[in-house]
């Protein structure tokens, strides 16, 4: 590139991000004027035709008339680009030995079904039985009681409630833990399955080379007074999407051992001939 | 930062660029690697809290949802970050005295009327008349006849025929020059408008406290065989505009004097109480 180019270029940046200057709103300018730096690096690096520009504004626009109530295909994209789990990441640093964050995903509902310990949060989901306890302790191993665990999970064929059109509630619940910490319940073996990849960003990932599927998890979202909010997974052992998960979500301290039984007792009698079990332990960080 | 935050994130993103390594389109990979970059680079520096990130999903959602096939938001939002400007920077390297180049804008149309040298593109836009004349030469001052000339303006009250509802033609048209290079017609004086601000983009200009008005302009678009293809404006000077045009499209070399008269004959004998004129003389660069 010739020195007049490349000045031609950098005053361009240097007028925009000036244009923000007058903002009296400090965060809103500092957000602003860095999109403006990073988004022209980007160009200055990728140097893109004006027949790419305008296939970058054509994707932009099928994931913006994709997107309505039941499906945010921004989020997809942001998710596959490691963006939520980088938001993620940047929200809820390492504390002690709290158990590590991942992405919250689209398919959380509030007022799920509040269920007793050792209830079953399945609700007619297909699927494995599968039966989870643990305890909430705060980074001291002192036992929490009165915390609030939101579970979800998607079904056997890969697909949460909310993904049906019958209005079903299935796959999720919120459970209070124990006196001493503790909590059980039962649920299904989680599966895995693609994220929805018949839009946009599916057209994307199988144009790079990259599979849309999700390794096996089940959701967690827990609370307590004085607590770190806490949204998570836990992960299959053993699953071979563990390295290639499509939203970049797993990490090691996540991945937990799904026992499987075959015509042993349940630990509450239930009748069942193959289910699994894990036990997750989860330790809040403090908040603040 | 500690250091296990920053290896933290670090992390991520190599293995968000790895996922796209396998990509066999080799542009394609170098698009969304350096894309994953910069993004990420950008979530690092501003490090948004989780509601700021639903923030700009939303933001990115209702530019979605207002873009439909005649209005383009997401070009809109390229414009005004500078992004389409640095993209014609990018594809529009300086060369000798060529005439240098300009936003595009949404409210091009291919086949517009033919309108003989020295006749009107009006076709009854509102506004005072005004007369355009000059040449189209190379870079070595050899006039180049037969080049096609695409001219569309904004009427008097800021709005392009399109932006009407009953499918007018008015304030565009396209010319061939004269076998000298020369060429001229009647139009109307350039007045200030402002982009469409009624949407997401107009929102954020708000906040921000930029004004959405673009700088007095007529579009041009000019073609000749062997020659690079040349997609520009000129602009009034005196415009108090050109120092804030909202999508950075002015260029001093592109700022021309619109002479006003009053109660004088103009070159071709209408009758006009008040207009202006203005030479624009073109110089295209060669192709390749």
């Amino acid at each position: 590139m010739t020195e007049a180019q490349d000045a031609r270029e950098v005053e361009l940046i240097e007028r925009v991000e000036a244009s923000f200057a007058g903002c009296d709103n400090d965060r809103l300018r500092e957000v602003m004027q860095a999109s403006v730096r990073h988004l022209h690096a980007f160009m200055r690096e990728v140097r893109p035709t004006e027949a790419e520009w305008t296939t970058a504004i054509e994707f932009l626009t099928a994931v913006g008339h994709i997107t309505d109530d039941r499906r945010q295909e921004f989020i997809l994209l942001s998710d596959v680009l490691g963006v939520s789990m980088q938001t993620i990441a940047i929200n809820n640093p390492a504390y002690a030995n709290a158990t590590e964050a991942t992405v919250f995903g689209p398919f959380f509902v509030d007022d799920s079904p509040a269920v007793e310990l050792g209830g079953d949060i399945g609700g007619g989901a297909s699927g494995e039985p599968c039966w989870v306890e643990g305890t909430v302790t705060d980074v001291d191993g002192r036992p929490i009681s009165g915390a609030r665990i939101e579970v979800w999970e998607a079904d056997e064929d890969g697909f949460y409630d909310v993904q049906y059109d019958d209005d079903r509630t299935a796959g999720r619940g919120h459970l209070i833990s124990d006196d001493d910490g503790t909590y059980r319940f039962w649920g299904v073996t989680p599966t895995p399955y693609p994220i929805p990849h018949d839009g946009p960003v599916g057209k994307m990932l199988e144009a790079v080379g990259r599979s849309p599927m999700r390794a096996s998890h089940l959701h967690f979202k827990v609370d307590a007074p004085g607590m770190r909010s806490l949204v998570t997974h836990i992960f299959v052992r053993g699953d071979e999407l563990l390295a290639s998960d499509s939203v970049f979500g797993v990490k090691d301290s996540l991945v937990k051992d799904f026992v499987r039984h075959t015509g042993e007792p349940t630990p509450d009698g239930r009748e069942a001939p193959e289910w699994s079990s894990v036990t997750f332990d989860i330790v809040l960080a403090p908040a603040g």
